[in-house]
């Protein structure tokens, strides 16, 4: 949670003169989203979210997430629409940094999503992955297999600091991907962070997606994978296999997955496993001393790699 | 800004069961208040702000506080409206915390409030003090005078590392008053914080007083000295005695000034500059390392300090 860049009512009224969205009625800084800085602003013209990109984004891809969200928005996914200023710019100066304003969505996320939540969610799944195919441009997943050994590189020595053998156990995971990598898979735009505080519901119908800035281009079912890891395992780490097939049935009924990728699919969950892993691990042992925020727990994703390592295929996972 | 305890969606459904709000739209924390975890609640029966009270607010005085802010609702004040449950009760346990849900106020606060701002503040600041003087309850000043040497003997050692001479710029601001402080003049209900982010504004017109956690009974005209403070001076220091006219204009036309009152004023700014230098610096001192917030400056008020030293009466701050 975060508001890292302060924008004072002066900036902001500087800011939104160059837009035509009426009077403000209520401007809050919001304690959601690590990586920027997020304000909730409701004017005469409707309710906004206002994000100030800290230096974790990067400006270059800014036009990739921003022209992504407003393709998957034309096509009727419910994600946020980016909101053009008075001479049609949708990124702009504020407070030193780069901001855009996109339509507020409403909903609720849920930590504990049940299997209605998660069919819900393989359904909106696979509609963005069908919307992305014609979006006309590209970005490499920057936190894709070929990232990993450095990623590993930078907190491996420490690693057994959390847990004995967990650096043994991260290294015998990045050598089993390394031979068995699915390769060819069916390729297009995946969302890349799917987690459960990503997707707002209005009762058990699916009502928002956000936070675009891990989205790129790679394998459709890598995203799948990633959803399998965020969203069917339950707190004591057990695999629900109620809420996988829940969320695979929803996902096949839109997008059936060809036979390679359900042969591929347990070791595209372990990968995504040890994707978060890494991440999770670096935040973990770069949590500034006395900072407010608590890092998210590697250990989960460890015992999660764990499952994956002993799984074969779709049906494993309740592919039916 | 903060949100220090964690609601999740499902202790949020459990604990709204108990009111007759309607369907959840959107639930955000916010990242405003030092004092308590705030969260913006949508519902389909409007809009609230729900807060959980962290330690720093007497769990005993809570029933003062909503029942003044229900109180000054009733009179037509802007200020927050608790909402009561379907039992009836106001204040509920939540994640640990006491807990209560007031409606939400448009508007925007500004930073460097102009004179016309000035002069609604004096105004809504004059209905405030006529509002409560009905209310039944009384508080007494936790950081009145009487409370200040305690605050300065946990901070007073270490205050040069601030400035040179700080620590007795200090004491002997504190005997000036201990021999000159103003008594018997008119008492009441007081907020005690009315600083700039704690009112809101729609275009020149006042929208909304919030943060009634600092209020408690004393001398009416202390809670006028806080305001010339707190909106009268520049970022440089300098008193703007145009915004000092208007808000004393404007309570004026309300609740014109005894003359003990207009004698007692520079004395009482001198107080209430105290107070908040002495509650800054304890926060200066204390801020745990490598915390995110960033305390008050408070030299700001040793400036003001100095200032009011060398006044005398509220003519000297464009009292007519």
């Amino acid at each position: 949670m975060a508001v890292y860049t302060d924008v004072s009512d002066e900036v902001l009224e500087t800011f939104l003169q160059g837009y035509d969205l009426g009077e403000v009625l209520a401007f809050k800084g919001i304690a959601e989203g690590v990586e920027n800085s997020n304000f909730y602003l409701h004017t005469s013209k409707g309710m906004f979210i206002l994000t100030l990109y800290e230096k974790r984004v990067r400006e270059d891809d800014l036009p990739f997430f921003m022209g992504l969200i407003a393709h998957l928005a034309d096509k009727g996914l419910p994600c946020p629409r980016p909101v053009a200023d008075r001479a049609n710019r949708i990124i702009n100066p504020l407070a030193g940094r780069k901001a855009a304003l996109v339509t507020f969505l409403e909903g609720i996320s849920h930590r504990r999503p049940s299997p209605l939540h998660c069919g819900e969610l393989g359904r909106a799944l696979a509609r963005l992955h069908e919307a992305g195919s014609n979006f006309d441009q590209r970005r490499p997943n920057a936190l894709g297999k070929d990232s990993w050994s450095g990623l590993a590189q930078s907190c491996l020595v420490r690693a057994d600091t959390l847990s004995p053998g967990f650096a043994d156990r991260i290294r015998s995971a990045m050598e089993r991907l390394e031979k068995n990598w699915p390769q060819d898979l069916p390729q297009g735009i995946i969302h890349g962070d799917l987690f459960p505080d990503n997707v707002f519901f209005r009762g058990n119908a699916l009502s928002g997606l956000i936070d675009f800035y891990f989205a790129c281009t790679d394998s459709l079912s890598y995203d799948l994978a990633i959803c399998l890891n965020a969203w069917c395992f339950e707190a004591d780490g057990s695999y629900n296999l109620t809420k996988g097939q829940a969320l695979l049935q929803g996902y096949a009924s839109l997008r059936p997955l060809s036979v390679a990728e359900q042969r591929a699919l347990a070791r595209l969950c372990e990968g995504a496993a040890l994707r978060f892993l890494l991440t999770r691990l670096i935040d973990w042992l770069n949590v500034p001393e006395g900072a407010q925020v608590r890092p998210k727990d590697p250990l989960e994703y460890d015992r999660k790699l764990a499952f994956h390592s002993r799984m074969y295929e779709a049906r494993d996972y309740g592919y039916d």
